[in-house]
Formats: structure tokens, sequence, C-alpha cells
């Protein structure tokens, strides 16, 4: 599925909601727990659950590592069961030199058929290009993340240099870029927004509208809505463009909403409660 | 393994070649690249000729995921295969916020016994700390990777802020940081020269002077000598500390050393080469 497909999707189903699959063997319902094919069911029963009302579904690669060969296994049978319809974004946060980039985007293009893999910028250009090479897939590039480590790198200020370092400051005047906006702006460049986007952390939706004015085009994957505390409202406000432009992931929020036998149907609510919310942000 | 059990084989062996198993199957011998133990066959060819020159292997992750739930029983069954006498590194370059590099560190402490993984800084302090939470592991953090794209993030200047962001020009007066020098000081406040290691790429010899300035103690992991062009003898001369410091890796210029059924015996000439010259640069 390419950028215009998901725009149609997004249109037709009046939503902009990602369920991330962050399936944690721990926190699955009891019933379900002993079972072997534990992960797999849960994630079943939840696509099932929430399909109608959402485009895309983001497989964490972590929790699926983390159990070992039975667990790629159960991302490998996960992925296949989601429908054709529905953008497929393997969160990896991989990158790396170029011989080895390419392998992972082997990995995540080809072996796995995702439709997108989210990449770590701090290897510059040419760990990124061997995603960027595949058509019709979609890299999208670590710009400004939910968590209290962004401030650590992402937000220190950048010395101006020849390039013209300076943007307005809301506050008067002009002040130097965050490397999180050199970021943007230098990856923009790699790409178009038909092959690359953004991670844009929904705690971080202050910070939306001055991103807009780096990337109006881009999608951006914006996780952080619901367990970490993000603002649907304020990131749609200051996020949607003329293609809506959003993926909004909540995983916990939903996936887990409910511990007990009924966990799809909480789901089902949940996911369900986003997407009328998110229909009356877009334009009628 | 931990440091003070590595720095005690570099001691005995007088080697500190890390040899990196990013084994491609496309690159293996013809005479092994039918079998369908050819990966495992060729890693255990290579372990077997190259173990008494060096003290550590490096299992580049991206070359076994992309050959999908084949290559992660291959991963894991050279891992097994590696000596305990050799410090063993996962090149996976993972990071992510708190609950998902937990996973990801549970992955190669636990599910996998690594020794030692690579990670990204991007996402700050609290997408490191799960690493460095396990005792006797070892997080080896990007520091200044030997690719050309490291100049498009990591070599920007960081805007002086109340935290003395100076550092002495070697042509004189001072000079505002690099964000890879940030990246040094502010990660090694998060651990100790016992649980934390960095990349510093060979072909950046030229900065490890000053990079030893920043974190005189720590371990650096050093690829990019060999194929990548770096030098043995500059990376040797401006990186050495007193517990040696180094993990010098060579990848290709041993692994593929020859295409022919003589790969094996090549690669143990190349590995012995290495170690002679590293011999030559230690300390009597």
């Amino acid at each position: 599925m390419n950028r215009q497909q998901l725009v149609a999707q997004i249109q037709a189903k009046r939503s902009y909601l990602c369920v991330g699959l962050d399936t944690d063997i721990e926190k699955i319902p009891a019933h379900l727990r002993h079972r072997p094919d534990a992960v797999v069911a849960f994630n079943k029963a939840i696509i099932d659950a929430t399909k109608d009302a959402c485009v895309s579904y983001k497989i964490n690669t972590a929790f699926y590592e983390s159990m070992g060969i039975k667990g790629w296994e159960a991302m490998e049978e996960t992925l296949h069961y989601i429908p054709d319809t529905h953008f497929k974004i393997a969160d990896a946060k991989r990158g790396d030199i170029g011989n080895t980039s390419a392998q992972y985007a082997k990995t995540f293009f080809e072996v796995l058929p995702f439709d997108a893999v989210t990449v770590a910028p701090y290897m510059g250009e040419d760990s990124v290009r061997p995603f960027l090479e595949y058509p019709d897939k979609v890299t999208i590039v670590l710009g400004l993340t939910s968590n209290k480590g962004s401030n650590d790198f992402q937000q220190l200020l950048v010395e101006e240099t020849e390039d013209k370092n300076l943007v307005p400051n809301i506050i008067g005047g002009n002040r130097p870029k965050a490397l999180y906006e050199k970021v943007l702006e230098r990856v923009a460049n790699w790409g178009t927004p038909d092959n690359l986007m953004f991670v844009v952390g929904a705690t971080k939706a202050f910070e939306l509208e001055n991103i807009r004015s780096i990337i109006p085009d881009h999608f951006l994957l914006v996780p952080g809505v619901g367990f970490q505390g993000g603002s649907l409202a304020d990131v749609s406000r200051y996020g949607l463009n003329k293609d809506c432009g959003l993926l909004v992931n909540a995983s916990r929020a939903i996936i887990y909403a409910a511990a007990d036998e009924n966990f799809a149907a909480e789901a089902r609510t949940i996911a369900a409660q986003y997407q009328v919310e998110m229909s009356s942000y877009l334009p009628a």
C-alpha cells in the first residue's frame, strides 16, 4: 500500500488511527496466555475488533524479537493476517552503514511484506538511502520522539552555519535550529512525501505548528496518544494537512483496554472512540 | 564476559581484534553456498580459523534478519559456537522508548547470550537506560561512525549553552562542540567504563585524540579498518589507553579474504596479520 492508497483509506473510513501491536506476553489476558499461539491469537482478535476503525497497524518488532524465533514466527503470522486495506508499519528503528541498511531494507520490504519501516537518522544519508530505493515503500524517519529522552539530543540547538541555520522565534527575533529541525529539513531532501514520513511524538503537539512549516506535505507517524498522555485534539489541530498527513498511533490504550475475556470488545470500543473523534477533526 | 575478563584476554593474546560476522549468503564460497546450513558452516569455519588471533566476534544482526527465521536460527547457532573466551557483540543498533528498549535488552542479553549490544543514541537517556540495567553486560553507544553520513548530523556544531559547551580548538581558541562530542559526554554520565563502550569509526582516527580527552577510560569499538579504509596504525596511536581500550573490528577484509575453498585459511592469515600488528602497538 502506497501513500495514495493510504489517503484513500483515510478518506473512506474518516480515520487516521494506527493500532500498535506491542504485544507483551505478560499482558495478554490470562485465558489466552498459556496457549502456544497466545500472541497470534491475541493479535488476530485485536485486528478483527479494530480493523473497521483504523487504517494502519504498527508492529513493534522489539516485543517479537524478545520471544526469540517463536516471536519472529508470531510477527510473520500477524503481518499476514493484517488486511491489505491497512498500511503495515514495522516499528524497528533500524539504521546502519549502507551495505547493512540494505539488509534491513530487504528484511522489512522483501522478506516481510511491510509497507513501511521506522529508521533512526543518527548515521546520516547513506544509512537511510537503501530504504528509499524501494518503489512504493515508505521510510519513516525519527524526528522528534515522544519520550523524555528526546530532550537529550533532539532538542540541542545547532550552530548557525553557512546554510542559514536560523528560524523565526515565536517570541520574536530569530533562534538557532534544534537538531530535530535539521533532521526534518535534511532528510526531507533525500526523498519525497511519497516515500518518506517522520515520527513526531504526540507529547510534542506544541511543536507541530513549527514542524508543519518545515515539512508541510509529509505524513507524520504520531505515537504517544493514550498511555503516554498526548492529546489527539492538539495533534490534529496543529498536524493535519491537506491530505490528512497524520497517522496517530495508540498501542497500550487500545490493546490492553481490558485484561479479561472482554479485551477485544473493549479494544473495539476504544478504537471506535478514536475514529469518531478523528472524524470530527477531518473536513466534512 | 565482562570488561575485566576482556582486558585479560587482550593481554594474554596481545590482540584487540574483533572479527565481524557480517555473513552474506551471496558472498559465501560456492562450494558451501548451496548447503542448507551454509551460513552456519561458513561462520564455524571462520571462527575456528580466527579465534586464536581475536578476542571478540561481532554479529551484524541485519545479515541474519534478512534471511527470515532461518537467519535467526543461524545467528543463535553461530552465537553458541563462539567460545566463552571471546567477547560477543550484537551489532544491532537498537534504541526506542523505555518499555521497548527493555524488550530489546531482553532479546540480546537474556534470550540471546550476547555480552554487548550496539545502541543508537538519538532517543536519549531513557532509550539507553534499560540496556545499562544488566549487570556484567555492556552497552555500546554510537559516537562517531565510520560512514560518510556521519557528517550529516554527528558533526553538527551545537550551540553554547549554560553548561559551557566550548572545547579548546586545536588551532587555538575555543570552538563549539559537535553533536557526537555531546553524545560521548552525556552518555558517559549514564554509566561507567565497565558497562558502556562507544562506537568510533576507524576512518575518524584524526578525531581520536580529542575523543580520548572526553572519554579517556572507555573501550571503543572501532569498525572501518580494512574494507572501509581506516588505518590500524593511526587508530592505535591515538586510541589506545592504559587498559588497551580498543576493539578494532574487521569484517569483510577477513571473512571474504578469499572466495574459494581456501577462505578459512586466508581468513586465518589476515587475522594473524592484524594480531601481529596489534601486538607491536601494545606495551611489551
